[in-house]
């Protein structure tokens, strides 16, 4: 994939400060970066957004919002969608939240999802801002959330309007899921592909399966066969590379940053 | 449910030796066993077989059959066949095996592991052996099972006789899958669910993901709501629980199986 459709998910390089990987990234040519609410409220919204803007830098992404099925969670969405706008991104990334604490009720979990995107979706609308449900791989259904496929997170959007509600596609959670190509088909029918996100899958998975995303190239999918297919439906918006990689981590960011870089243009 | 359904899967409570078990069944009033060829090969097949039917053992499944995309597969799979006639059991479970080596091609490993099954399956009709198809979480897709919903299960098993080829309808597999209880009952239709076994799903899941099932009763699942499902399509035969758990292992296996008999007693 080309360079100028590349864009840098920070957690990607967490390591790294911000006004550092802001510096990397105009220093490599990489014209995108996808942000994080925490270290972005720690290096302060304005001056984020000031920072980037300087730097000529498109926001693809803000993440996230969601954890719907948790106290709180209106207030704290709604002020996710404010530090979007401010931002200058027109996308909120959404991890929908798995069971209530408790509860075993998976589709009442669901069904609570889709109510609140719904509470949501006209203030994101006011703001400039579309929401997108991510779909996680399923082993995350219980904790983390309880939207598993693509084609559940469409059952949802689809209620509302693309310029409000939309999905973000990760080949990690969808990678293993045949039906996830046609899916792909009918979220870009219905332009709502908000996000596409890039990671890959190695094995053993870690303890708690949260930090064991792998290098682009270093796994079980088929990455190229994917971007053709985001390519074909008409998706040529900006490609996040988003890994949570413990190993990744510990090494120097600037050098996973040129490294990831380089394993994209091979994609 | 009663302790007449009741099968303890030899996994389970693999700290206890085959005769103690076998023991400790009988002293409990639990009907069936389900074996894994390893630990029977090591006591001897023929032994086993005496062991379990003197003690009027019905022995529900031999685990496993499968692993389809590894050489070697098929002499391998027609003598897990033979053992499964020689220790008077009618279901051999099949974990069908994840990417070969080096491949990304899932589509290609699901097209060879159908082209596997039916190479096998009247070799097992003609030994009144029925293989059950297990789809495992999509979470194993890339090295232990590339099946990973139950439709997919029936997919490959449908193109055979239902005394030949059905499935495994394994909670921890199948819970978070919204389309599964559809799939549950297409499988009851054509008279293909072969074996059904409960395990319990909870988190933070262990390093490798392999042995973390949990005791019935203490995760995500909604056990009784799968027990009534499959009791409302008509599986009344043998409910197995395959726990695979390393906390459990740890712990004195009669113990464990006095546990698991009483949670079993409870969904």
């Amino acid at each position: 994939m080309n360079r100028d459709r590349f864009s840098i998910n920070q957690m990607t390089v967490k390591q790294l400060p911000l006004p550092k990987l802001v510096e990397e990234c105009v220093r490599l040519g990489v014209p995108g970066i996808g942000l994080w609410r925490d270290p972005v409220k720690e290096y302060g919204i304005e001056a984020t957004a000031r920072l980037v803007r300087d730097a000529g830098l498109a926001v693809t992404t803000l993440c996230r919002g969601g954890f719907f099925t948790t106290d709180g969670w209106e207030a704290d969405n709604r002020a996710a969608i404010d530090e979007a706008a401010a931002l200058g991104t027109d996308t909120l990334v959404l991890v929908s939240g798995g069971l209530p604490a408790g509860s075993r009720d998976l589709p009442g979990a669901r069904a609570r999802i889709a109510d609140a995107v719904g509470a949501l979706a006209p203030y994101a609308g006011e703001r400039g801002v579309r929401l997108a449900i991510e779909p996680l791989h399923p082993m995350y259904a219980s904790d983390r959330c309880a939207i598993s496929t693509l084609d559940q997170a469409l059952d949802i959007a689809e209620r509302f309007p693309a310029e409000q509600v939309g999905v973000t596609v990760d080949t990690y959670h969808l990678w293993w899921d045949e039906n996830a190509p046609a899916a792909v088909e009918r979220a870009a029918a219905g332009g709502r592909i908000h996000s596409f996100q890039l990671a890959d899958w190695t094995t053993p998975l870690p303890e708690g399966v949260l930090d064991g995303r792998g290098q682009l190239g270093t796994g079980a999918i088929d990455l190229t066969w994917w971007a053709e297919l985001l390519e074909r439906v008409g998706h040529t918006g900006p490609v996040e590379v988003e890994l949570f990689n413990d190993a990744l981590w510990a090494r120097d960011g600037v050098e996973v940053l040129e490294e990831t870089l380089a394993a994209f243009l091979k994609v």
